[in-house]
């Protein structure tokens, strides 16, 4: 995903990037899920460009259709806010500390506050 | 936040930067704070430019209160901090070595010193 | 492996690399297996060339014969990815999202969708 | 402390750097601890100049005495091995697989050796 | 020892480099082999020039005798195949996937092969 990301910012020229992926649960998975997640921070890095991360991991929930309108619903936010970086920033400014989240419910700002 | 906060150092010419986030308490959530410590640290040696990062765990306290305040005064020291790391370094230099924590109270310097 | 695979692409001008390795099932073994990824990770990230990681963990299974069937289908699958990806793109597009797995079945579309 | 010392190197000159930290025994400042060396090794790594890393974590002893003990008696060996870094490598020569440790007695070599 | 071996690749002009090391059994212990094999794998992808790590854990056995001999023969094995990537690579072809090791006695390749 990493590198793939990185060449089409740099072959395609390519404003900011959203990946998409569906970790499983076992160990394993979740180490190579570790792992692109690195690679994808670091892809960022070296090409200053924002690539967003939409993973959906395969122990939110024992239900497949639940897991199906949480991609649905995340990928759907994700792309938004990609949208709001390139063409409308002011957008995330408002929503920033606000416990907003991607794919369920919001978790809300600090009551404290 | 890492890409974000070196864009700000190489496009908008920042001298310091102090990013602010609130990890939740699942483990998948601290796996990605742990991917952007690292992301951060990155940042900081491509670009050789400090950036403060002011994590408040959600696991810090389960009352909304303390946490609320927690990072009320942890955001406050960093940017004391990063003010100081600017303009009046011999500042931190004399608190070195001392204890001085940010957020909660503070640890002291070792008695045996 | 890493630095091979570098090698092959800075030095021999390979577009693409696959690359096969076996960890063992020790806690050492896995740490290592961590670091190598880790380290293909970096490598195609430098070269912004595809690495493919053909892995199989010792504990996949108990049977060796098990071990060797999924090491012949693993590597087969990821080598025709690879011819795919440098000759066909499409062919992966066509398969994405579809929940196809090397090595063993595949874990199938998520219902839902 | 990865920037600090990489800016010492870069605008100071310093042919070596030798870092002093104390990581608190929380898992979050084990973690952090981590994500400290791993940036210190990335300094070196960067600027091929060595960083010596003092790190006397919280957990090495309930005592305060303790630690103060052990802190300056790691302070000074790896102060002592910067110097020799510097100006007189042999005196490592000498030393390396003898099993020299810094801070609590030595481990000595390995008796089948 | 990963910046050493950078050094000794950048300005002795080294080929390859052996690193030999004995990482202590306390957790503290584990993570600082982890960072050094992390900073090697880094080092190596940096020069395009393999570094052979031989490390030999204090916990692979209770008896010095073992550890000492496990030592002995695992860095000859390493200094032999770092003379045969250099001068006679076809050796190393021979020999993968026939689960050779280095320090005890070997695997075996799989029987269903």
């Amino acid at each position: 995903l990493a590198v793939a990301a990185k060449r089409m910012i740099e072959k395609d020229g390519a404003s900011i990037v959203v990946v998409l992926g569906m970790p499983g649960k076992e160990p394993i998975d979740k180490q190579c899920a570790h792992e692109a997640s690195q690679g994808i921070m670091q892809a960022q890095l070296m090409t200053s460009t924002p690539i967003l991360e939409v993973f959906v991991h395969e122990d939110e929930s024992d239900d497949p259709m639940v897991l199906a309108s949480v991609f649905l619903n995340r990928s759907r936010s994700h792309a938004r806010n990609a949208y709001w970086m390139l063409f409308e920033p002011e957008q995330l400014a408002k929503r920033a500390g606000q416990g907003v989240r991607q794919g369920f419910t919001n978790a809300g700002p600090l009551e404290g506050n």
